[in-house]
């Protein structure tokens, strides 16, 4: 690589608010601006609009970005350099409707709502969706692209990177953005310069670092404040405002380490039981993001930028500048950091960058562990800090205590393996042996029936993805 | 070692059938009929009656065997080459109140009862009185005894193994008998000769080879029974005759191999969720030997041996010959046995006359896994075939499959890593979250109150064993 005209695939990419920091990110690195990006998503209205504001974009910064929309997967992955994966196979209707079948057989949030999984769109049994989507991606880069890098942005990412890693001989690494919520905690503890490092595995980090400039171990702040954090006057701003909520203050207590980003949200049962647990924990009125109330939330934020993104995308057909559209909602501010010189803060294209350019750069990556983390699998992806540069990545040496290992990381990563295990086999009665083991199951009965309802489903749907060209 | 006059402490020594058992291995295996046996229990009553039955077995067979009471750890283990370890500290009274604790707050059979922890006897959450035991022992060991082998043969093995193994520096192995079950399997399929080889982790062990002498895999004949085999048709014997029940089929179709002796006991949760499920799983009348029938009929099992061993050594007091002594009950087999020339099928004697006199034996043996059993953490006791010889151990190659691996060994690793580390930082909060994901477990209040009730117990029967001499 280091050619210039890069290829690069976005599947999923009628993901506007996702497509367009990408594509802002192309414009503003200047060593990428003359990418090609092809667009691919199953429902074309939205993917055509997200291609009338990606060449807006490219345009506004001056860029030599090329677009192209790709009908098939094999359209996409043909000829890529990068394919970049955020889509959610089945949308969230499929969602809602594999947890209100778990919550009629008395699952609430559904049955993937369990131990050390309760981030909603992160499915973990029900996921056969997903799983069959990022099989199919890898396979097709594996025949039509081996050369390409496979950037797992979509959820589930601990068993999607470890599916395809360990499934398929392609280059890949899994996206988050979690790490963040360390700036959170850092604002709230006054302090602007800090170095920090993370490590775990997706949706389950922890801060392995947290140090001044000058070395001044920043966990004794921590420290001080959780001596004296009163819990009801938490007061979040919105549904996914958990960084500094009570369960992050209990978590840190109960593991010894502050949990960061969605971690917080990936709590064990006690703090989910119930709505009224939920908001106990993750502050009033919404319990959360992950609550009925949060999640309804989201999902109404959700429908409303595509609103939106098919209103700009109609106003800028008709001749307005993209910097002169404007909502009077937050959908402004969004636009407004899309259009600003700062990059988006998503790691793709500065990955990519440090590929293709040979330029260093710190990136928080998912991959297979290989002794990365001790007394963790190897064979499990986790999510570690490393310098990139070309194709060569330096991981930092991460040390994440046992207290974290035995009470956290391995319980998750075994119902990751458990999950990944009856996905490959299509082995129903995996799924019915996981959920006997359910705080929430009362009896085998239970078990049967709603497996009975829910699993056709399920299968039904892995096989149209499967069936899609 | 390899001098005469071994001198060898049995503490726990009061538990007769174990005790007559051992003595008489002592006594028919002639390199080792020499040895001083020390006998130590907190029941000064058994312990007296098992050295009256013990001079008449050394006696009886012409053995040189001498014998001492001691009084304290300390005095059962300074000079001592080897330590068996049979003890159970509290008793079943001890036993019966944690678990009757349990079951008031809604934990039938008691907290311990989880998923993989099914053995009665086996506390894994509530052991605190054992590992203190085991804890203390050992570190008498080291200072007092620091080249003696440490035999531990009472339960928990698989957390007393690991717990001693990595807490003190001594030379140690856990015994267990449960591999026996393979013969019961053999029988029923009709075949005498046979090679075989278990693997796994106490009471969760797998038979990992089963082959003819000429090297015909017998599983081929496990599978076509298993096609046919009428669960309703099984009739046990006794509430611990389940090698061949109903749940030891559906372990084999889950799992892949056929689980050995206590591991059919030590199966999931679906299987003991009440009498009526343990009785369809194990059998009627008893529903296997944790139900509160069967457990019940134990008991009263061993409620009798002491009568009868306390008559006994009345008898033998007054003059009566040790092979004259009659009861009418299944006791006059068992001491058929001992007086028999073949040894009792406990391991501790002919491997101390391995080690002793560097004569190969091939043994099932609890030891640190360390890289012997694939993709399970090095530092915790597995159990495994192995040929000692005097001091070296060769264990055998033994492959368990990522079947059972990820779905019964981690989960039970697990637990047993939590329970050690609530036990050794004395942290009744990592209990509690160990309950909160018990499928018994409706609310956090729950958790509170029993917790409240049944730890002041625990904590406090740790603390008599701690300052027992």
């Amino acid at each position: 690589m280091g050619k210039a005209g890069l290829r690069v695939s976005i599947i999923g990419a009628g993901s506007a608010v996702f497509s367009m920091k990408i594509i802002s990110d192309f414009c503003k690195v200047s060593s990428l601006s003359d990418s090609n990006i092809v667009l691919m998503d199953i429902d074309k209205t939205r993917v055509e609009n997200v291609l009338v504001l990606a060449k807006e974009l490219s345009q506004y910064f001056g860029a030599k970005l090329t677009f192209e929309i790709a009908d098939t997967i094999k359209g996409a992955v043909e000829g890529s350099d990068f394919v970049i994966n955020t889509a959610m196979a089945g949308g969230h209707g499929y969602l809602d409707l594999v947890r209100s079948i778990g919550e009629k057989h008395g699952y609430y949030r559904g049955i993937d709502a369990q131990n050390y999984n309760f981030v909603s769109d992160y499915l973990n049994l029900t996921n056969w969706n997903q799983m069959t989507l990022f099989l199919k991606i890898a396979r097709t880069i594996e025949k039509y692209a081996p050369e390409a890098w496979y950037l797992q942005a979509a959820n589930p990412v601990l068993e999607g990177t470890t599916l395809v890693s360990t499934q398929t001989g392609i280059k890949m690494v899994g996206f988050c953005h979690g790490h963040y919520g360390v700036e959170a905690l850092a604002k709230f503890l006054g302090v602007s310069e800090y170095e920090w490092q993370v490590g775990g595995v997706n949706h389950g980090i922890w801060l392995t670092k947290f140090t001044t400039k000058e070395g001044k171990n920043l966990y004794e702040e921590i420290e001080k404040v959780a001596q004296n954090v009163k819990y009801e006057e938490f007061k979040p701003s919105n549904p996914f405002d958990d960084q500094l909520s009570p369960v992050a203050w209990e978590m840190y207590k109960m593991y010894g380490l502050f949990p960061v980003g969605d971690t917080v949200r990936n709590s064990t049962w006690k703090y989910h039981r119930n709505l009224e647990t939920k908001i106990k924990w993750y502050g009033a009125p919404w319990g959360g993001a992950d609550s009925e109330i949060g999640w309804k939330w989201y999902v109404e934020q959700l429908a409303q930028v595509v609103n939106v993104i098919d209103m700009f995308a109609k106003m800028l057909r008709s001749g307005v500048k993209i910097n002169e559209l404007k909502t009077g909602t937050p959908i402004d501010d969004y636009l407004k950091e899309i259009l600003s010189e700062k990059l988006s803060g998503e790691q793709h294209v500065p990955f990519i960058n440090s590929v293709v350019t040979n330029t260093p750069g710190r990136f928080v990556v998912n991959v297979l562990n290989n002794g990365k983390i001790k007394n963790v699998d190897n064979d499990v992806a986790v999510e570690i800090c490393a310098t990139v540069c070309g194709e060569k990545f330096e991981f930092e040496e991460t040390h994440v205590p046992e207290r974290i290992v035995n009470w956290y990381l391995k319980p998750r990563i075994l119902l990751a393996k458990q999950a990944l295990d009856a996905f490959l086999n299509k082995n129903v009665k995996l799924i019915a042996d996981i959920l006997e083991r359910d705080p929430r199951t009362k009896s085998s009965e239970q078990v049967e029936k709603l497996i009975s309802e829910l699993y056709p489903i399920v299968i039904k749907k892995a096989k149209e993805i499967e069936e899609q060209e």
